[in-house]
């Protein structure tokens, strides 16, 4: 039996993406070989990243002004790559959880950082709504899914600076204007493919402004102009995501995720609203349309609900380790029907606590 | 048809690991979930890195002093780690290829680089033999194996600094005692996997010698004491390589490696010498095992001879873009007779062009 898979990432993924991989691990394209054991230099490998890279500009709606990598290490390496290749004096920062504070942490390393507005006077449970972003900061970073918490900011704000997200946990989930953004990163696992392939669009105008001298695989335009293979990349997860952006695509792209996802999470958190054993934890209006985080109204009933959860074969619903409680990750590739399925769990559990 | 894969890298995986690799995509073991869509916290990953990790030493015969890291970013990723880490005031370095460059290349942003011996004046195609390391550097580091161009050190120099490598290509292919060394690192996508996982194997008691802050993904210390999983790792890589680890186990270990990788060795040069239509470019003392470099005794027959590899199923056998010719590589997963198959078009090829 296939799961209901609400894991917050690695994440679900398509089951006809699932299936292409499998073969190509067996015999990729009718080759007489494995995806995992040909060169990353042939030819029908060099197609894989180059189709991969049109899908990403074509469902973000993106000119040639941009590149787009593949490169590895997840959000993690961004965090520290964003500011060592253009934090010259100063950056601005959002601080919105803990993804948030990692990447404030390794910009300290390489200059002075205004964190212009931060949510955890409350455990980031909402969104800074009020700042400014000051136009004397090389540029202004955020977050704009915040996986841990459940917080998503889905108008994003207007700056004089360049703009720079971590778009990791809901890239390709809603429309937006992505040509307002110079730099965007993404770890694949959680909308675009499996773990170990790290997304980067960056503006070409920036590639020649690097800050300071950097080892080769720290700098953008190393990657940039050796066309993501300045060493051998991650093929297989570059593969996969391919093979996710193409589903997408095929399935009406960013419009379609977005109506999908918002059918999904209105299902959910209706009935998180209406239903008497569950609490929602983060404010109404900065919900996440990918993670929705609640506790419940009696936490001695937790295992039960867990139990209940695990026989109508719900997986992945354990909040963070940090947070505790419960989240339904309802990325991309997830069906409204397991957000049905939990909605019935949901409700059951009600029928017998109340 | 399966073809014989001599692919210098990304290089041949043994077939019943990637079956198993495909199966995992499908269903990972049972689980109702493929191994590309779960997280990395749930209990039966962390079997398979705990698994990965018991699996190098037990085949290295390491014991507890050391930690074994699955990393990202491949071995151009550890060229800059290691001096970012251990790196105080000086370092010694072989200079035996383009990837000891690189190494030597990316130390040199760290501090001062003694590059005790080279073999660059005649393009790779020696060892240096006659060096003695410095006793007042803070580590030595050299290359085991030069893919490139084919030379291999089976027997390693002594030094009383600590002894650092690069095995990428030849890791687990012949015995020798890990233990003489402080840090060996590899890129998984020859002997152990496919590409986008890097295996680190370093002495605990470096752990603590880190000579600089650092950012977080930098820091071997935060990578070991997280136990691999700092960030999201690459599930599926460190799976498969886990898998690849398992069958080298299974049949015997580094010792059965060994002996399979010098029969075909021997198959393969003794070929190479005796034929007239070839010429090999390697000193014969120091030819490795794993890639075998040659050029055609007539150039203009290069063509004629590819098109009867291909006719053979033979894939993979061009030099490297910076050296031309042609390259054998015979990885632990290359069956003898798919060496066999390529002694037999050699003295075909010579029949007909002698």
């Amino acid at each position: 039996m296939k799961l209901h898979n609400f894991s917050a990432g690695p994440g679900i993924l398509p089951k006809e993406v699932l299936e292409k991989a499998a073969q190509a691990c067996l015999d990729f394209n009718g080759s007489g070989l494995s995806i995992l054991e040909v060169s990353h230099r042939g030819k029908n490998i060099i197609e894989v990243f180059d189709k991969a890279s049109a899908l990403v500009k074509k469902l973000l709606k993106l000119d040639d002004s941009y590149d787009v990598l593949f490169l590895q290490g997840g959000a993690s390496t961004q965090f520290a790559m964003v500011p060592a290749n253009f934090l010259g004096k100063k950056a601005a920062y959002l601080n919105t959880g803990v993804w948030a504070k990692k990447a404030i942490k390794e910009a300290r390393l390489y200059g002075e950082v205004d964190v212009i507005a931060s949510s955890e006077d409350k455990n980031f449970s909402y969104l800074p709504k009020t700042f400014d972003v000051p136009s004397n900061v090389d540029y202004f970073h955020f977050t704009s899914n915040n996986t841990i918490y459940g917080t998503q900011m889905r108008n994003f704000p207007e700056a004089s600076v360049p703009l720079m997200c971590d778009m990791s946990s809901d890239i390709f989930s809603h429309e937006f204007d992505a040509s307002k953004f110079s730099l965007i990163y993404a770890g694949a696992q959680k909308n675009m493919g499996p773990a170990g392939s790290t997304m980067v669009i960056i503006k070409k105008e920036l590639l020649d402004k690097q800050v300071r001298t950097l080892p080769s695989m720290q700098s953008y335009k190393i990657h940039a102009d050796a066309e993501s293979m300045f060493n051998t990349p991650p093929v297989f997860a570059v593969y996969v995501s391919m093979l996710t952006l193409e589903w997408l695509d095929n399935n009406g792209g960013v419009a379609w995720a977005e109506k999908r996802n918002q059918a999904k999470a209105d299902l959910f958190y209706s009935e998180l609203d209406r239903n008497s054993q569950f609490v929602g934890t983060v404010d109404k209006a900065d919900r996440s349309f990918m993670n929705a985080n609640f506790i419940m109204s009696d936490s001695s009933k937790e295992e039960a609900f867990k139990q209940m959860l695990k026989e109508a074969g719900i997986s992945g619903m354990n909040g963070h380790r940090s947070v505790g409680g419960f989240r339904a990750s309802m990325y991309n590739a997830l069906d409204i029907t397991s957000v049905e399925a939990l909605v019935d769990v949901m409700q059951n559990f009600e029928k017998l606590n109340a």
